[in-house]
Parts: structure tokens; sequence; C-alpha cells
């Protein structure tokens, strides 16, 4: 394809993200357009396509799917449909944007995967924080060698407040649904595959989330393939906000990024010195991150290249997920070759 | 006007500015709509014009001054054009976003800022670091009593290189060329109105620039209404970059915005503890305060309110910028009242 | 005893250690006066009392232990003799600030515990990092309950560089002699006592540390009493110095303790912004904390309260430290009730 | 003389500086003795000779200036007495550090400077601010050119609250009381002379400053013969504590010395991130550098080096104070040469 040509693209799912990359394709990556949007739901469908000028709403998916003149569609509807769009749009040949995770069934990801293999089509999957400017600074003085042999690495990732109770019954429990971005983050920072999880879990912040089976504070020691080791921490309500740090300690020395803020003013009085809390959450926090993910799996389709996040990196963090929830369940570290065999 | 109208803007000029603009309105305002770009010289419009996908271009900025399908201009080319194209939009009815200067000369500044008073036009001056997510918030602290009485304001502000000799010969000189800004962020984080300037300035950046009778390196004393005292220090180059620091201290408390960097990563090895160094220039330091002054442009039009950058905030600053000249030619303190009268 | 009194102390041991408390009760805690100075090697006893103009020096601490005009020892001698200095001190009446730790045998601490009970004598453990103002501000915020319920604790505890391989082989490994520190700091902070350890460790800096039997890189999970979970993480060697952070994270908020500098000197330039590394080591970064960790010994003798570091909490971090190293061996979580029974 | 002697010093003034300084030489300074205190007011001066410990407690300081086994004295006593104790102390043949301002009479200090220089002895001024750490290091970065050459100083340098007024009406006024250490500051970190001074003032914080005759807030902008420029910025009343800053700007890069703080603790609630006030006022901030000072005196009398802080030192900043405070009251740039004549 040539560089002039625009790719487009159809939105699959109108709720929060969706919206997030439905505006992020119509206002900043020029080299896109939004031809369509569904969603089981049409309300929401209809006022973002309103809001972007776009006039092809619809409720059944395949609308999308089977439509000549799409390129390319970005799954963002529920999780538990994300394998079976990912099939039906490999069979008729469209690229893919996943939002993660793919599914919570290891199965259900391998046929979905083979699928996309068979039609040959590109695939990324929405780890959007590998695309935050900070992580990706840490990740190049990794690559680069400039922190020399990496030994330890540290996530602090912590929610500012909890799901709601009826979702946490369904999202697969924190690993899976939270800490998956960890898991991806680890990996990626490290450049070493995770071989061991020990995850050490307790119910401190809302004993509803307990009843619904699942923690909501976590402390996960991870063990990589090249020896080093990774503290993960979660908790589901940091009252200060959305806090999102990571640090890489090597031979040669550590990075760390700190939060991102808002403003950069700091202001004295009788009572001390203070600053600005961290972004709220997600959306404001990894809205540069949105742009970088989408801008970057536009290119790679128009470019023909294999786009940075793959389906195997879809994969494993779902085997870590359910690797961390194992060993919180029987207190013990778990190799991730008990889950993946 | 509905809130669901769009404004149709006509570009004048696509330089540096002009393409921040257009690009801010096309990709980052639904609102708005770019209908014309014109441009003395045709080619960069074009090439613009192309990458946004507007199919009106002209060399002639009458083209978009008497088009009825547009709403208001944005004026961004050289200044020396600035007053005469006010002029003319006014007369065509046309609102106006204005970079600064309107002008070097105060009589057509006024005879500009009279033409839009008849027409009855909205007028927005492009003072663009008031949108600062930063400085507005010190200006907040200020105003909502936070801080106290101000007692001392602090503002930091250098270029990252100083620009070519021939446009330092037709610029006006330093303090109305760059310290401009300066005097406007002044006003707006006091409140109050400068009555006495005092310049120190010398050449120590640049020859060159001493040959063509600027200076390059100042320290200027603001003497404000309400007592205060402000201090601003420039310099054309600061190696490290841009650097853009504010500081209001006043009775109750201090408040300081600190510069904005690309990353939040903190590196440390043997040499030290290394952070990254300020966004580059104005494009990057302030692309989101260009977003929002744009924005706050098109509301205001759309929603029949005076716009929050007034013909008068771009008289004042071109005051200050001649008392500020003729002290440091005189090395002594100059009323603003000597200059305007 | 009155105010006005001055603590007669002697101290046993002139190693760097040694020197660093003879030095602060010499010239920083006027309420104490060092009597006289004892260590099995004569010379660098001699060298400490001529610099600090003592003029009682002996070889056998027994010459300190027995004299009459001695009211406290200072143990700063080698691990292996403080039980038995413990035991003869308590035996001679003498109140007792020993540095850490007791012993590595939880019997020879308890047969020391005993003695000192018996005797009635004062016992304060040399965990100084108690006495840091940072570490000691985190704690008030969790003692006040200004964070709320802790839910996470971090600390983060690297050595500029490995001790030479000679000790490693004698110091009981890095969980008894490194992280100890890390153990008792724990405890302190969190105001509940760890019931479970698991440690995760490799030899990534020093293989010859590998080969002395010994790890010189670790990740601790942490389960407390209360509930809330810690993680503690270690190297032998940070190029960039001794990094000494700790967090608390709590139902309220979030308390993180950073490195202290030398100086609070940002530098700019073209490759970035920088600033000083950590103060090098232990006796630079906590020269506070020691000087006020003796001051709150000879305190409390003087006003005959129990020191502020008892005997209870030299013999906790030592269970602690077993149950790290047999979670390392064995590759599991591991009980305190596993090794303290 | 020989490393190894002590020197025996006679500290005039026992008032809160006098303190500072005694207590430095008794606790912190090995290689001297404080062997005499003096003050006319007799109980501080047996307070502090108790505390440390010294018997030797006069009213008259003849006792000290004349007593053959001191070799040097420290002058802490009030400002009026001074010169003429210099002269006094030059004529016993005692070394001598003297608390700034010498006098507030060019004519006295020239003449104390004249007898220390016929007798020989050794004179060091108390511009403690030198050897503060952070200062210290800005201005080694200046003095190796690793800021390349020096174009822009920026000093601010609040106190948490004014003096009484009783103090005011006989301090000589802000630029001779406060500003003098800043005007020290100035020459020394930029290494070249202040040639003109332009001060703008007011009374903002405290009528009562206003009736004594004095100004309470200053901006004073520096001409350096080296074409530098330089700014001071003032207040008698920072309600957040001390605050004072450093910084130098020069071709090659930019250093900064922020504030210094108790601890580095940084909490995080719903109300934003706050971390610690400065260090309370100068006993508190310049701790370490009084003890720094005072070792540079004694080791240069000790070692017959020059002191770092000359008379010449002491003199200047008299003179920028003077041009400053008529620079205030004409409201012009007042030249050195005009006061210095």
């Amino acid at each position: 394809m040539k560089e002039t040509r625009r790719l487009n693209v159809g939105v699959l799912g109108a709720g929060r993200i969706g919206r997030v990359h439905a505006e992020n394709l119509a206002y900043r990556i020029p080299e896109a357009r939004v031809e369509a949007i569904a969603d089981v739901i049409v309300e929401p469908a209809q006022k973002l396509a309103s809001d972007l000028g776009i006039t092809n709403v619809f409720q059944d998916p395949r609308a999308i799917l089977e439509n000549k003149d799409i390129d390319a569609i970005i799954i963002c509807s529920s999780t538990d449909t994300h394998a079976q769009l990912m099939d039906d749009a490999a069979a008729n040949g469209k690229h893919i944007f996943c939002e993660k995770p793919i599914a919570l069934d290891l199965a259900k990801i391998d046929r979905a995967l083979a699928a996309v293999e068979k039609a040959g089509v590109k695939l990324q999957i929405g780890f959007n924080r590998r695309f935050d400017p900070s992580f990706k600074r840490v990740r190049d003085l990794v690559a680069s060698g400039e922190l020399g042999e990496p030994h330890i690495l540290r996530i602090t990732s912590r929610d500012p407040a909890p799901p709601p109770i009826a979702y946490v019954q369904v999202s697969g429990g924190i690993f899976l649904d939270m800490t998956i971005h960890d898991f991806d983050m680890a990996r990626y920072l490290m450049g070493s595959e995770v071989e061991e999880v020990y995850a050490a879990a307790n119910v401190l912040v809302e004993p509803e989330i307990g009843k619904a089976g699942d923690v909501d504070t976590a402390v996960i020691t991870l063990r990589f393939a090249n020896g080093a080791l990774g503290v993960i921490d979660n908790s589901r309500k940091a009252v200060y906000g959305y806090d999102q740090r990571v640090e890489v300690f090597g031979s040669k020395g550590v990075a760390i990024a700190e939060n991102k803020t808002p403003d950069s003013v700091v202001k004295s009085d009788t009572a001390g010195v203070h600053a600005a809390l961290p972004l709220h959450f997600f959306v404001e926090r990894y809205a540069e991150a949105y742009v970088q993910e989408m801008r970057a799996f536009v290119q790679a389709v128009l470019e023909d290249r294999t786009p940075p996040v793959t389906g195997l990196d879809g994969r494993v963090p779902v085997v870590i997920g359910y690797a961390a929830k194992k060993s919180a369940e029987e207190n013990r570290p778990v190799r991730l070759s008990e889950i993946d065999r």
C-alpha cells in the first residue's frame, strides 16, 4: 500500500474505550478514517457516530465485517466477544486491532490466533501502556544496554477505585483483569519471559470483592528466564489517584518512571509543599499512549509491517494471570509450564 | 448561534504557527472547520491544505475575507500585515483570531482595535501561554486568593536558540518580540497593571545580535499598580532547551510552575541522577495551550461571549515593550505613561 | 538519675561503627562521656582514643566491664562476641547498647536477653535506620493514622558494593546480614508482626558470592499479622550508590521516603537535567540517625526509660532472616512459626 | 603550626549565633578548643559555658583579648562593637573570626581592616552561606567552567518572619541587614564584582516596617563587571519558611540550588502530593555551613593560610548595600563608585 492511502476502519463497540479509539482515529490520525461503528446497544454507537460525523452505524457487527470498503476493525466490545469477532474478521480478511484480553480461555485464544495466522491478516493487541512515552523510555534504556543487565523490576499499579461488583464477578479476577497489563509491561520492559510467579494477595479494600471470590490487594513476585527478579504491587483503590510507576534496576544503573500529572505547579504554604495528584485514570493517564498505539497499528498495516504488540503478546499475560491466580489460591510459587501445557 | 453549529474558519498564513492552528482546528476542535487557507507564498499553503484535506487554497487573502461562508479568520501572517488584515476582516464582519503582536506601531494598533469595535466582531489575541495548564493553575491560585496578596512575580523565559539575524533586524527587538509574551504573562498572573519598567540588558549570547542593534540577555523589573514587584529574566539561548517557569509569591504562600518534560523517567548511574530536558520549543511546550486557546476562541464565538484575550490585552504588552526598550537604552526606570500618551 | 548527670560509657570495638559511635558520644552528645575504649586489636583503639582525647585504652574488654565508673557499654565488636559481652555486661550491671545482630544463633540470643532481663539493665539494639528523620516521619504517618490502614509496604535497600568475600562467608548470608535491617524497618513502619516470608533470590552481581553459598539479589514478600503485604528488594551492588527508600500505602494515602543527597543542586545542560547521587553508604546516609539513636539510648538510661529498640526488636529480625533463608532454599513461603519454636 | 596543635579560641558574645559557633567549636571541631566566653550580659554567657563545660566566663572582653593562651577570637557581639573588638584583637595579636557586618560605617570598616593588616593576624568574615554544600556546588560548577560564561544570576532569599521593629530600627535597613548575605553570595557565585545596582522595593508585609523607614520586599538588579546580570528577590516574610535558592545560568547550562528540607518524605492523599517545608530558619538551614565555615577558619589559622572569606569580602557587600539603599530611595540605578570614593 502507498503511504498516501487512508486506512478505512470499522469500530466494534462504542463504550468508553471504543470512544477513545474512534476519536483518536478521527481527529489524531490523518492516515485513518472511521467508516462505520457497531454496537449491540445502538444508542451509544449513534451518539459516537454523530459526534464524529460518521454516517454508518450498525447493531450487527457483520455489517462491518462484510463491508468490502473496510480494511481493518477495532474490537472494543465486551471480552467474551473478542475471540469470535477475531475469527470472523480474519475470515473476512480484515486486519485486527483487539482490546485485551483476547479471551479468558486459552483454547479460545489459540483458535483465534490460528484463524488470524491462517488468514494472514495483521493483528495488534491493545496493551496501550507500552506506548506511554515514559515506559517506552525505560524500555529503550533496557534495550540499548544503558542499564546493563537488568536485575530487578518493580511495577506499582494501583487503580483509583474498584470497578462495580457486577464487573468483578465476570472479570476473571484481579490477575486477569488488572494485573494482566502489568504482566505485559513486565515482559515488555525486561525483554525476557516470565517463568514463575508467586502471588500474595488479600482483601483489604472492599469486603464485597472478597465475597465475589476475588482479592483487591496483591504483591506478585516474578522470576524471569534471564534470572532477573520482579515484583508487581496492586491495589484496587489508591485514594490519591491512578498510581502507575515502573522501575528497572540493572548492573549499570536504574531507571524509574514516575507518575504523570496534569500540571507542574508546586505550591508552598504554611501547611507544606503541595503538587498535583496523578492524572485520574487510564483515559487521562494514557491519552497519548492510546493515540500512539493506534497510530502504530495504522502505520503497520499501511506499511505492511508486523504490528508491535502481537497475538503471542496477547496470550502470554493470560497464562501468567492464571499462574498468579493459582499461586494465590495455593500459596506457592507456580511455574508457567503448569498452566500452559 | 446554536451549539451544534460549526464555525467555518479561514486561515491566513501557512507558516509554522499557521500550520499549528490549522491542524488543531482540523483534528482537535470538532466544533470548527477549516474552509480555506491563504498565503502569499502559495506552496506551503497548498501543502498544508493537502495534508488536511482542504480544497480552498488562495494567494490573496481577500478570497477568504470576502467569502460569505466563512465566519472567522485566523491571522498567522507576518506581523506587518496583521493590522490591515484585522481592518479588512472587521469590515467584512468576520470574527478574528490574531497572532501577537497586532502591530509594532501603537497608532496602527489603535486603528485596528477601533475597526474591530465598530464592526462588533469578536477578537482574540494569540497569547497562547495563558492556556498552558500550569500557568493557568498559578493564575487560578492568585485569583482565588489562595496565595494571599501577591508580592513578588518571577518569570524565567529563555529560548533554546536565537532566531536568524534577518529576523532580529525586523522583529522590533527582544522586548517586543520575545519578552512581550512575558509582559502578557505578568499582567495575566498578577491581575494588576504594570506601571513602571526597568530593563537591564546586554549582548552575551551572540555579537551579531548586538550589531543588529538588539540585546540577547535581559533582567527586567516590573512595578505593578497594586504595589507588587516583578522580575523577568530572558536569554535568547538556553543550551538545555526552552526554559519557561513562573513563580508568584504572596502573603499566604508561593506557587511555582516548573518546566514540562517529554517523559517522567529518572535515570541514575555512576555519573549522577538524570532526567529529561524540557520540551524543545514553543510548538512542543505549548502544544496543549495552542489547542486550548483556539478552542476558547471557537467557543467564545459560537456562544457569543467575549474571548478571553482581548484587544487591550494585545495592546498593553506592546506599550510595556517600548517602555522596556527605552529603559534599556537610557538605563533608568520608565513609566508606561511616558510611552502611552 | 538527675538530668545533669553525665553517662560514662565504655566502647567495645574500635572498627568503623565503633568510631562512629565514639565520635558521636564525644562530640554530639553532651550528656555522655566516653571513659574507655577496648579492642582486641590495640592499634585502632589507641588511634581512636587519641583522636578523641580519651586516656583509657584496653585490649581486654573486662577492664571496662569491671570498671565501677562506667555506667554503660557500647558493643561494636564482631558479631560472634556480642552475646557473651552482653552476658558479662549484664552481670556487671552495665547498661548495654549492642550493634545488630545480637547473634546468629537464636538460643544464644535468648540466653543473652535472659541475662539482661535478670540483671535489670537497659538494652538497646543498634537498628539505626529507625532514627532516620525520613523513615521516622513515615512511621509517624502510619502511627497517627494519617495513611489509614496500611495495605502495602515497599522497601528498596541496595548497597553500593558487595562486602569482601571473606566477610560474606561468615556473615550468615544476605538475609541475616543485610536484609535484617529491612526486616526491622518493616516491623517498625507497619507496627505489625511479620507472619510469613517468601524470598526469591539469585546470584546476579558477583559469581563469587554464589560460590560462597550466598545470593546477592533478592525480592522478599512479607505477610503481616494485620493482613497487609510487603515487599523488600535487595541488591548487593547499586552502581549509583546506596539506595534506601521506603513506601507505605494505606487506605487514606501513601508516604514515600526518597533517597538523601549531599546537595540540592540541579544542573541542566545539553545532555539532560542532572542531580546528585545518593549519599554514598551507611556512614554518610545515616550520620544523623547514628547520633539520634545514641542520644535516645543515653537519654533512656539517664531518665530510666525503656530504650526505643528492645531486645525483642533485636531477636525477631533474626527469625525473619532464617525464614527468608529457608524460603529461598526451598522456594516456598515459610511461616515464622516454622523457625521460632 | 603543627597539625596536631589545638587552636584555643575565645568567644565574644553569647547570643544565638555565639552559641552556634561555641557549640560547633566544642563538639564538631576537634582541632579547636573554646577556652573562654565573654558577654556584657553575664547570664547567657554563664549558661553557655556551663553547657559546654567551659570554666572561663567574663563580662569584659579584655579578659579574653589579653589572655596569652588564646590564639583566636570569635566576634559574635552586637554589630556596633565589631570594629573596635577587631582593632583590640589585632592589637593583641589574636586571629579573628568576625560576624557580618564588620560595621555599618565604611570608615570604621577601613580602620578595622587596616589594623588587622598591620598586625598581620588572620581574619575571616562570617558569610556562612558560602559553606552551604549546595551553594558551594553551584560555585564549583561556575568556577570549573562547566556552566560556561555566566550570564544570569538569580537569588531568592526570603525570611520566615520579620525581625522585631526595635531591631529593624537599628539594623541599617533590609539591604544592609538581610540582602547583605545575598550580595556576598552574588560575588561568590559569579566570581565577578558588582558594578551597579537597581533596587525596587516596597512595604507589603508589615506597615510598621515602613514607619521605621525601611522596606520589606525588594527586587534588586545587579550588573557585574563581566557583563552578566543578576537579580535578587527578598521578602521579610515567607509564610512557608526560609526560602533560600540560587540559580546561575551560563552559556553551557544552568545550575539551581533548591531549598533544603528536614526529610525526603512525599505523602499523597486525596488532597494532593505533599512534601516537607524548607528548614525553618538560618540556624537549621545553615547548620552544616556554620560548622564548615568555622572548620575552615580553624584550619586556615592552624595551617597558616588566608581564610576563605577576607576582610574585603566583608567590606564590599556593605558598599553594595548602600548603593541599593540609595537606588531604592532615588529610584535609579546606582553605581558602586558613587558610594565608594
